[in-house]
């Protein structure tokens, strides 16, 4: 029986918290949030205690933690536990500065425990089936890459003003989901054009951030991935992509809650792609969180490492100074 | 806290106990099947207790029994459940001998308990959201509906013997699915016609049954219903029907494993339906389950009931006769 | 040069006009029509003059007569164009009595000219493409077709009034799709039932017919055929088929005027069906024509015979029966 | 009567002359083509006459010429033909040299004669209903638009030298769809960013040229435009873009042979795209040479303008300089 203890106690800690409980062999025991009425009420749930860092830090009986509290605290946690010598799940970004980042990845190699970055959409089950497909040559070499990926509406002002810029807080999984796809035989970005606007709300230029963007990224060997993103689709939150190879493309749709054509007058009509990120991507959250203790388990290596969040951070780093200067980035 | 017996540790009890044992304020306390190991099993899983039948219905402490065990059990556990005034719900059929089917009807009515009859298809996401629909008046009065209703392989001819043959074993679902869909309104089945072949497997024709059908049936204000079946559809599982209203059609489609589609010099390949009714139906008996509790717990009607159970055999009577004689039958 | 006489110059016969003109080595040479102001435009449009029919059937430059006049006019017509010796398209039906339009294939057969009856759903490019991979095994053997053949409205009560009735009048196309579907290799219809209802306009059963219809059909060899028709499906015209075999199976889709879907708040939304038969079948048209043309060349057989034009309203007329006595007719 | 001479009788004038002799009111009457096998038989099958090039130009008789001969052929006959008073129907594009084509549309502008260029994707019957659609608000105010244009094979080198290259060859197109959907407003593109690779034949490499290009461009009100292609997909030609409103999205899908479904072990799968340009665009072609002549005989303006082509090759050009430099281009 793995004991767990998990920081955050918001929106994700719960998806978290319920998923690692209903796993086999590990116990949730603890849970810390600065809201310590949201701890309570998580930790009653769960039949866990309420308990603080330094507390989970010294008790010998936490293998592992599980970090989804606030992106500021991700990279002081992280290397806290690796010093503490626990086992680290942490909600993906590492940390929204680069240096900070790599220190984190030094620390926990250092310590040599392990981590995972929760980057979900390599659980997908739609993505992961087109990632199985290209592992299994049904395509050929993968050669370009289309990315649609477009919320629903936009975050307030407040959340976008620490948000670290669209770029590493929202494409950072587009990004990562590049890499994924295109780069899995050790291929590399190695120019990046990234351009924006605002179209949805001012506030937003307010405060030198962007609401819609394009990104293009062209790898070593010559592979093109171009990548499309709103903070406002007006049907809803679109998580598409789309990979030509050698021999046939891939395209991955979105998941809809029913399956239900209504035909009338109007046409012939589906429904609109799950509503956000939480449901969509549910099942996603469920098998990250079992791979994470699988691998744990069998000492198999995690699908998303510490070095997976920062390389995503360096190119969310590159696309954001390439759009303001309007100039590509070289690698 | 409600204590819960479950009778059935095979396949479709295992899936309950699961579901059940996940929802809150529900406990599995015993688990009871012939096969000590499979109860054992099952037991250990969610913490139980290995019991037998006396035993649970001598139990005040058990409010509730599951009956997931073997078809021919169904009607003497539904009775003695009720005269024990534990609350039932019991996978379908009720049995299938219409007269014992009655005569548990008859039992549970007299007794007041709840049961509810497992007819999972009411419970699929993209079935009840159609319901849903037409309850809107999305599509105004419904007015034809075609079931098609395929299992992608038959079993073997030992169960098939047991089974009551095909319109008891496998259209008792659809006659339910008819029932719900075009019935809503106090409507009923007024003629049926039915006809069959044997085209996958000679056997099945030795034990006097189809392999393939088609009913169509008439309810008394002229709505039309045709269902198609087969035990083997070489692509698989595949559950639809089209319900056509005086303003529109809603038209469910089957749910895939995910949603790649593969462009090659083939054409553009989607994926083939879930495997069969335990990938399908997931959601549905989850779902199913939840609110059987729900009700229980706040008195509102369950959306099938033991009444559902008998009209549905009775359906399924009606079409073995017309397809045994080549003539309809009226009601 | 062959020179082509047609009779009727309304909606159809403005369609086999403009194909038959537009296909190299045929002249349209003379229009009849006993509305004289629909025969001169036609004639003009397409440099023709207007006649009638005894001149037609005198002139011996005339090789083929197209029959595209009322159905009464049908029979009568192809019996003087075979005692004339000239050859024969002529629209669906042959008649609307079995007995004349067998005496119409005796008479065709007596004279020896060539006799093609216009079902053009043969000829459409999505049913006609599932017809050649049942030819080339691609599903394996035929089991099961489900039609599903829905007009967009109801004609005028003075229309349904001399069409025969909605299983002589709609349905043929219907029985003519079952026989070249499931009995290509010589298998025939053994048992039918047909029930109806009227739903949509009670002046309908005043006139003693139904505008909703389920049929099925068994053949010799056991395949079942369930077609399920309305007069009036409010999201326009719906013509698709689904053929079930051994391996696999096809199913025919309706075209659409453009491949748009519109993704918005209410979902995301494709067009409706083609209007009517006229768009949804235009290529069919244009393809059954110049078929004919073509087998007159070379004297291949035609795909539709007047056989089949007979067989076809054989199966009406039992469907008919069936439908007012409640009973299945066995062949 | 308009007489009308064309230039050029091989792949793309066949479809021209084909489409225009079929209309009212147009006689097709001079063809010529250096290749005077093909122009006689172009001739023949019309009914027209084989002519040469000065004799077209002073025959007052002819009022039209349709230009499609081979590129580099285009602008010459357009000086000529304004200076001759002939209203100019010519295939895209003006010409490889951005001067050359702007004292084309001077020349074309002096003699006061009308000319529109052929790019008949606005004329496919998908694209050009998402057009109307963007023009009755349906999905509000224009955004983003995704275009993915991928040619199913490359051609010979030979063909390649002579292009222009991949983006004055085949994106031009691109460009053009560009403009027609997010700049009806007066909007232009103010930044344009693209980059390209070959991943399928060295043989372009060494030619200076590129298969697989990304083109990004972010027009003066901040709209974004993506577009990829690739001058080989294994699946065939793929014509397809999204254009993002801000109340939905309109999605323009493939053309396909047919609508038939087949359902097998392996999946579930449909056509593959219309094979290559002359299918896809097969009822563009027909609608883009009626609506010219529309347009001459009412005097409306045409929807592609000798401007039009102009513009798509200055975009053209930007996007050739930008792909060698690897720097963006601004307007």
């Amino acid at each position: 029986m793995k004991n767990v203890a998990i920081f955050g106690a918001g929106r994700i800690g719960h998806i978290h918290a319920s998923n690692l409980a209903a796993l086999p062999g590990v116990k949730l025991k603890y849970v810390c949030d600065p809201n310590s009425a949201a701890a309570s009420e998580m930790a009653q749930k769960h039949g866990a205690q309420v308990s603080d860092i330094e507390a989970v830090f010294a008790d010998p009986s936490i293998e592992v933690v599980a970090i989804a509290s606030s992106t500021d605290t991700h990279s002081d946690l992280i290397s806290r536990a690796a010093v503490a010598g626990k086992h680290i799940f942490c909600e993906k970004p590492v940390d929204l500065s680069v240096p900070r980042a790599r220190a984190c990845a030094a620390a926990v190699k250092a310590a040599g425990v392990a981590c995972m970055i929760g980057f979900q959409r390599r659980f997908d089950p739609t993505f992961s089936e087109a990632r199985a497909r290209l592992d299994r040559g049904e395509i050929g070499n993968p050669e370009m890459l289309v990315i649609t990926s477009r919320d629903p509406g936009a975050p307030p002002a407040e959340y976008i003003k620490l948000s670290g810029g669209i770029f590493r807080d929202m494409l950072i999984h587009d990004f990562d989901v590049f890499r994924w796809i295109l780069c899995a035989d050790g291929d590399e970005a190695q120019w990046l054009s990234a351009t924006g606007s605002v179209l949805t709300d001012p506030a937003i230029a307010a405060l030198g951030d962007f609401d819609s963007t394009a990104v293009t990224i062209r790898t070593r060997k010559g592979r093109l991935c171009q990548i499309n993103t709103t903070r406002r689709a007006a049907y809803g939150y679109d998580q598409r992509f789309e990979v030509l190879g050698s021999t046939g493309m891939l395209q991955c749709g979105n998941h809809t809650p029913s399956e239900v054509k209504q035909w009338d007058a109007t046409g012939v009509r589906g429904d609109k792609p799950e509503n956000f990120f939480l449901q969509r991507y549910s099942a996603a959250y469920r098998l990250e969180i079992a791979h994470f203790f699988e691998c744990l388990q069998s000492g198999a290596a995690f699908r998303t490492t510490i070095a997976d969040g920062v390389a995503a951070l360096e190119l969310a780093d590159a696309a954001t100074e390439s759009c303001k200067t309007g100039q590509p980035v070289d690698f």
